[in-house]
Parts: C-alpha cells; structure tokens; sequence
C-alpha cells in the first residue's frame, strides 16, 4: 500500500479533475504490475497495472490506494476489469466518495467472489487525495493556508523584502506543494508587492493555475504572473461589477499564460471567498495553495474555507514588518479562530507547524465516505 | 544521575547564589543515601547524602549532578568529605565553573585514590545550574525570554485582552519556570496594560523577584506588583536620572513586598540593558524569566542579553492586536535576529518553541568549564 501511495502521489496535480490513484498487484510475494493514474486521469491505474502484470495477474493480490471504480466511463470499470483478470484478492486504502461509486467498486469486486480489505492506510490515502474527496462531497476544494514566517509571526521586514524568510529545504517543499496543487491564490497585494511568479520551479514541475484575488484590480498589469509562459492559465478573481474593467485593463498576454477572469458577489475590496472556492470546484480544481498576503489570509480564515494551515517558521525574529495575518479587530482572545491537532516537523532548520482549522477537522472525522445503497 | 539531576532539580531557585546540586550515594545496588543542596545553599548535597548514609558511604560510589566542592566555607569542602568516608567512586555530571572549585574538586578525589568518572549527562546537568554557570563565567545572568502568543505571533487581542493565549499546562509549566528563576522580567507597559502579580503559583511555590524595567516611571504605583505580599523584592530599573522620582513616586507598601530601586545608564524609555543584567548578576541573581511585553523583548534581544527564547504557541489565529515582539524597523530579512536549535514540544494543546539565541548557543559551545591549573 506504500508503493501504491507514492505511484499515486508522484502523479497528483496531474490527474485532475479525477484522482490520483496507485495500484501495486503481488502475486507469490512478488510485484507483478504497477500503475498509477495517467496525466489527465486515463487510464487509471488499475488497467495499467493488470496490462503489466498480464496473466499473472490470475490469484493475485491487488492493492489500490482509492476504491476501483464501478462506472464505465471512457475506459472499463476498473472493477469489473479486477475480476476479469482473475485477481483473488483486493486491498483498497480508502472508499471513493464520487456517488457514482461511493462502495459500489468494492461490491462488484465481493459479487464476483473477490476477498476485498478495505480501509488499510486509510488517513494517508485520504489525505492523498482530500482535495478530490473535498470537491465531490462538499462542491468545495481542500484549502491549506500556507506562510512563511519568522518565530514572531512576520512575513516581510519593514521594507516589505521577504527573501528569504524560511530555509532552502522549506522552499522546496513548497514548490512539491504547488505541483501537487491544482491552484495557487494569492492576494493583489502580494503580486505588486513582491511580484512571485507562482510557478513550480522543482525538477518534475507542473504549473498551478494562478489565482489572484483582486478586488480592486490592484495588481499591476506589468505583473509576471501575467506574462510569464506557463501550460496553466493565471485567474483573475473580482467583484462583478469589476469585470468590464478588469478586461480592458488585464490584457492576455499571446506569449504568456492563459488569462480567465472570475466576477464574484461582494463589493471592491471584499469579495465573497466562498463563492470563489465554489467557482473554483466547480472547474474542476480540487486542491487550493492560499500563499498569503496577510490580508486575503485574515479573509480566508474569516469567510472559513481554509482547511488547513501550514506555517513555516523560520528561527528568526524581525520585531518589526508585515504580520502574518491581518484581520478584523477582536476584542477578545476568545474570539481567535481556534485551530486543531498543531504538529511540528523540523525543516532545513525552519519548523513547519501545520493545523486543521475547526472546518478541516471536522470534514476530516464526519467526512467520511460510507458505501452507498445499491 | 537521572535522580541526582530530578533532586537538584527540585531545589532549583532556593539555592542562590549556590548552584542546585544533587547527590545519591549507591553500594551494592542499593541506595544508601541522597542530598540535594538546602535552601541558602547550606549544607551541600553530598553532606547531606554522606550524613544519610554513614557508615555505609564506604567502598560505595556517589553521583553527583555537578563537581564536588574544593573550597572550604561554611562547610568543608565535599571533595575532601567524600574522601574521608571512603567513597570508592565519584561520578560528576559536570564541571563546576566557580574559580575557586573547577577541577579542584576532582583533582582531590583522584589524589585521595578515588576513581573519578566525569560528564556523564553533563549537557543536563550544565542545563540545570546555566544560570549558576552564566553567573560565574561571565558575570551575567541566563535570560529566557519566554512569551505566550498565538500562531500568527500575537500576544494580546485588539482591545489587550490576552487572558488565555496558552493552555493550563503551559501556564502550570510557567508557574514552575517561576519557581526555578531568580528574576522574573516584565517592561512597565505590561504592568500597566495586564497588572501581573508575577508569583509562582504552583503547589510548592516560592516568588522569584520581580523586575520591572521602566524607564519612563510609567508603572501605576498602585499595581499589584507593589503590594502583593511577598518574600521576595520588587525591583524597579530606571535611567539613573529618574532616580529621586521614583523614590516618591513608589513608595514601599509595609503590608507588600521590599521595594529596591536600580538606576541605570541610558536615557529615559531606553535603559541599558546589559547594565541592569550585569547589575543583577553582582547581586546574586543567576536565572531570569524575561516575560515581555513586545517592547522588552524587542529591546533585550538588540541588546544581546538573551541567551533562550521559549515562545508558548497557542494553536490560534488573532490576525490583529499586539504582535510578539516590537522592535527597531529593519529594512532586510537578512537584519533579522537568529536563532539556532529551534525545537517544538506539544503541551496541553499549544507548541512550545524553544531556541537558542546566537549568543547562547555560543555560550553553550564555548563556555564548557575547564579545569583549572593546579
């Protein structure tokens, strides 16, 4: 289940809008066939590993990290194909939570005389593929909020220079991280101000799409998010009444990356950040990477869509500069927005703090997947 | 010497000016007798254990947390104690760095035919008694700049409400940092803003003296930090020019503590730091607990004084009031303070973050006591 983990996450981001899934069939101890999901979701990993493992694939066991699916789309139900190839047992990391499946693999696979496991790995192959999970069951993508910043909670020093807050090995997590994601947001403030190019710059690297939110149509229209070539399209996200503007003052750049624009409920300055998330679902981006500034992290956190928090913190103190986050004034430390289960990894000398919001913790324990009536 | 260590451990902060040692006698397998240095620093550990085991002290072997004593004051030297019980084998945790002692205290057991086994868990033992040794060796106290915040570095929500950033066990563990400091540190913002009683309100507690740097008089003089009874003085540093002002602004409370005042160089609202430490080193005071507010711990790390930051993380998200740490604008993350060893502990639902200043840590390398010249 290991090896059909990493076949899997070595192809998430490029599997979306279907998940990223890893299968491993062993027969007498031995490897026989491996696959994992194919760029663009097909084929899935299921039908590679048995094209590997050909005949031998007759009494093996199969592992897969997500349920087979049961619905014939442009390939044959991977179920269906598990028991033609005459595989003797199934060990599945989790339940599809995609309602034309949600169980119905696993029963096709138990009808036709299958020994099926399921549930073995089963957090790590949920948290695999939580952005998927979070946009077929809730119409919403997995948002982790992501910072860097010194022990004192500052991102950039009073000059607004942010390079580098954290360390070379937290810099390359990250950009692991963008690859992964399906969308990379960030705020119009942190384009003019540090103007990131919001790339993934590791060696097997694959684009986000670029998410800016731009209420104001602040960002500068000279900006690299703009102009730098990339396979992902950079997506400008406003209030409504903005879009006229935003499309005569955002040009799309015919050498630079597709340029989309988002109209959205809310005044300029203050644009509905769940309806954003909702849009965003419903393209098909399942996997959100929010890179800040502080103001659209104070929103996010706010308008409670971030699931996650990862925070990198680097053993500095800067006693002065921008602040982590920036948010409505509270009067009480009881109204803080309160996050779950905190855990410390050491990083390169940075620690990276990671922590579920009281959303993500509960879509985490009530969501999920329970098989569906056939 | 894991039970030498939790003995001393216990008496830590009682002892001042003496180190806190601990002293467990073993023949046969057995335990014969134990000894932590008394309150005061009067009689040592080893005279304690020795007197507890008596005649069985010979031929036995004696852990000790820290060198035993080569000087005689009021009591006689433990080196020459330990010989004449005919102790067979004395195993040291570290090094004792006072002048008089260093090395001497083993070069005596090793003349007396003993066999001497020295460092064994001496980073513990040199942790336990760092005020001890930062007194001795340099002539400056050790200084733990300890503040409770919340992940985005926020110290007090808008309105300066701070009651609770951190969990009950960080507050109990606080409560016996208290207990083991000499000095506990506070700027006079803090004691106007949250009027602190700065106590040690654990079970088997004992006050450290409170220190309130205030460089402009602008402490309320009716704070409970005046009239709290307790054992242990209020000390008030300010420039040296505010001197006779504060003597009538601040007038000692008959039913509260003992009032001292510490003038200093600097002009108002700007105090030498370094000089009040030196200050407090002379008179005896070895650990201090700098607890804030945003601008003492901005000004003592610029002044270099702090040797360990421990910052109580409470997995909580402000995004406004005060941030941790106020210091002079830097214009370059390069400019920040460094911090090294950075490392996380969960307490109670909160990260307690610890790290070395660069200063520490260089103490830590470099000041490892050597044996004196005979």
């Amino acid at each position: 289940m290991r090896l059909a983990l990493e076949l899997a996450r070595a192809q998430l981001g490029l599997t979306t809008p279907n998940p990223a899934v890893g299968c491993v069939i062993v027969r007498g101890g031995r490897i026989v066939g491996r696959g994992a999901t194919a760029a663009g979701g097909r084929p899935h990993a299921e039908a590679l590993a048995l094209g590997a493992a050909g005949a031998r694939a007759r009494g093996a066991t199969a592992y897969v990290s997500l349920e087979p699916c049961a619905h014939r789309g442009q390939t044959p139900s991977c179920a269906r194909a598990l028991a033609a190839a005459g595989v003797a047992r199934v060990v599945a990391g989790c339940l599809d939570p995609y309602p034309p499946v949600r169980g119905r693999g696993l029963a096709i696979l138990r009808r036709a005389g299958i020994e099926v496991v399921a549930g073995v790995g089963e957090s790590a192959c949920r948290r695999l593929n939580e952005g998927f999970i979070a946009r077929v069951t809730r119409a919403m993508p997995f948002v982790t909020l992501k910072l860097a910043m010194t022990l004192d909670g500052r991102i950039a020093a009073a000059g607004g220079d942010s390079r580098w807050i954290s360390s070379e090995e937290s810099r390359a997590l990250v950009h692991r991280w963008r690859r992964e994601a399906d969308v990379v947001m960030v705020g119009a403030a942190t384009v003019a101000a540090d103007n990131p190019r919001l790339n993934c710059r590791s060696a097997d690297g694959r684009d986000p799409a670029r998410v800016i939110v731009d209420g104001r149509l602040s960002a500068p229209p000279a900006a690299k998010v703009f102009h730098l070539p990339s396979s992902a399209p950079t997506i400008l996200a406003t209030a409504a009444e903005n879009l006229a503007r935003a499309r005569r003052r955002y040009r799309p750049d015919p050498a630079g990356p597709a340029l989309e624009l988002i109209g959205l409920p809310g005044a300029a300055g203050k644009i509905d950040l769940a309806a954003l998330m909702r849009e965003l679902a419903r393209r098909g981006y399942a996997k959100v990477l929010l890179e800040g500034g502080a103001h659209l992290a104070g929103a996010a956190l706010a308008a409670d869509v971030v699931d996650r928090v990862a925070f990198f913190v680097a053993p500095k103190i800067l006693g002065c500069g921008a602040p982590a986050v920036s948010g409505r004034a509270l009067s009480r430390v009881a109204d803080a927005i309160a996050l779950e289960n905190p855990r410390a990894t050491p990083l390169g000398g940075d620690l990276l703090i990671e922590a579920e919001t009281a959303r993500g913790a509960r879509r985490r324990r009530t969501g999920r997947p329970r098989p569906a009536k056939n």
